[in-house]
């Protein structure tokens, strides 16, 4: 059957031109008589994969060279754990902007171990928005500041980088990271799982800055220990070599596509042509206030709830699939991230407004 | 190129058959339009090759309906802290056997957070030999008893499960599981990274009886709670989905091998030719004691270590690779997990009585 269009939140699509790759090289990686999953993490094949993965990851985001890149397991929520674990120092609380879903996730897990100080939260107005920098209450003394830049469940995203003051800024970027250049030197750390716009399931990027390295408390778990990790080229234990192989063959993809800034102005086109058809009609609506709008997560509502199945039947029908909006917030949400082609947004809008003008 | 014969330690061969599977279906799926990493681990379909994989090793090992079978991240190593840090319950103490370098490691992250009792130690010997059960000095109060049934480095392995008279077993199965039949029943808890006998590197496999759950201590973080994912069959996050699936291709080729009692057939025809091979002459020479020889993790030494690169050498040319010793061991290794053909192991030997009588 022919490859979908897959709007899944994640795990989501990836490159057709990469997988095609990965599935030439199954049996026998670059006539080394095997396949990437069953090499030694010690032997030069692999190596020479991680390494380049590493090299272009840099390269794409142009990570200034006091940033370890570490390519870990775990998922963003071993995470939540492990940033208090490893940053609180002598400090006794942080900052954190709740957003949303994952915000909670991680705010949750953080009170566990340290003084959570809620710098703002847009919980009253159901996660549809993002605070402004003077609505920020920040503490000078916080060990850091935590916020998540794209929230995947609500579809809400920052329209700037926080201004934190000399406070190391932490920030979850599972389902934005590679969407578009930021400025990786005004971030403490950057985390990120791979599930979204990196690659496989199973593989958690950390991008952290030298300086925030060798400060975990004394009960940290050594495998949540960053230092463990960056004095050992993320290889203190067999990492997960596959899916930091796949990572590597989808940073070369981004290379292709013109680095970060070609892959923003094809995610900028797919998000307003979404925004678009979404707001041409009252037959749709998005939730979102218009500047916290994601470019990577797009929720969007019928107005008659109840044509819902049907929309997502005739979608399916199509080959859109995975349109259903998360449990707790209803509706539709189409994820679209880097994989995700044009046409695939095009067909999407194509579907929607057949469907509005057929039932509207 | 034709595949190698690939003795790696870990991450290692997988099944010819698995690996062609796999390449078939890494485009589309079952027909599903997508490729097994790009689905979303909720739904049906990924659903269904999650459950499968579980029921199919729940199967092939007779696991009993009162463990549960968690599929993790974070490898061997995670489960080091994960241990004392969910099983300490109320008790001070634990039982360590000290067999090797894996045991130690083990021992180490435990002192961190308990008590730990040596119960046996075979550094003395060079860790050669396994400890008897009379030799076993255990605690009746301990918390649980842990060792390492099979020592990947040393290539140690014990010739019987040891009698803890009600105190939890625990064992790191890693390099041993599925090679052959166990009684699941005799274990509180069997562990397992994936990269030897079950599937790519990121994914580890937790057998817990449900009787030690649910006692994780207060600083525990959420994602090293076993409860956490025995709670959430294993997608309290999202899982290393892509290691699941071809976990599950690997239970399938076993079950179709005549199940565990297949395996232990091959297995033990392998080791025992590989053996004869180092026993039949001085040239050669295996450091382990006789009862204690591993059937996954052949070291053998040649008895001029000036010779060793020329015989490396002469193995790689002849598609026999990876077969270099540990750093801390020296000479050579060959492990022959479940997936190494038989043929293998008979080139291997065909190889070291050609080169022996060249040479000696």
């Amino acid at each position: 059957m022919a490859r979908k269009f897959n709007f899944s939140a994640g795990p989501a699509m990836l490159p057709t031109a990469v997988i095609e790759r990965a599935q030439q090289e199954m049996l026998d990686w670059n006539d080394s008589g095997m396949s990437v999953m069953e090499m030694s993490h010690r032997g030069k094949e692999y190596m020479s994969i991680a390494a380049k993965a590493e090299k272009d990851l840099r390269e794409v985001m142009a990570i200034p060279d006091n940033y370890k890149v570490l390519f870990l397991q775990g998922g963003a929520s071993s995470q939540f754990a492990m940033i208090p674990l490893n940053l609180m120092g002598d400090k006794t609380s942080a900052d954190y902007i709740n957003t949303g879903m994952w915000s909670k996730k991680a705010i949750a897990e953080a009170k566990r171990y340290i003084t959570v100080n809620i710098a703002a939260d847009t919980s009253e107005g159901g996660f549809t928005s993002v605070p402004t920098q003077a609505e920020l209450k920040l503490n000078s003394d916080a060990a850091y500041v935590h916020y998540t830049p794209n929230e995947t469940i609500g579809g809400v995203e920052f329209d700037y980088i926080p201004e934190t003051n000399g406070v190391p800024l932490i920030a979850d970027m599972s389902s934005t990271i590679l969407s578009r250049p930021i400025d990786v030197s005004k971030f403490g750390m950057i985390y990120a799982g791979a599930q979204k716009n990196i690659g496989p399931a199973g593989l958690t990027i950390v991008i952290i800055r030298d300086d925030l390295l060798g400060t975990a408390s004394a009960s940290c778990p050594t495998m949540f220990n960053y230092s463990t990790h960056a004095e050992n080229d993320s290889m203190y234990n067999t990492p997960a070599t596959y899916s930091w192989y796949m990572a590597g063959l989808v940073f070369e993809w981004i290379k292709e596509q013109g680095g970060l800034e070609g892959m923003a102005e094809v995610n900028k086109r797919k998000a307003d042509k979404l925004y678009a058809a979404i707001d041409a009609t009252d037959f749709y609506g998005s939730p979102v206030a218009i500047n916290g709008r994601s470019w990577m997560n797009v929720p969007f509502t019928l107005a008659d709830a109840g044509l819902d199945a049907e929309f997502l039947k005739g979608a399916a029908e199509r080959g859109l699939v995975t349109l259903k909006g998360h449990r707790s917030v209803g509706g539709m949400r189409a994820s679209i991230y880097n994989a995700m082609p044009e046409e695939g947004v095009d067909a999407l809008v194509a579907f929607m407004q057949e469907f509005a003008s057929k039932q509207g």
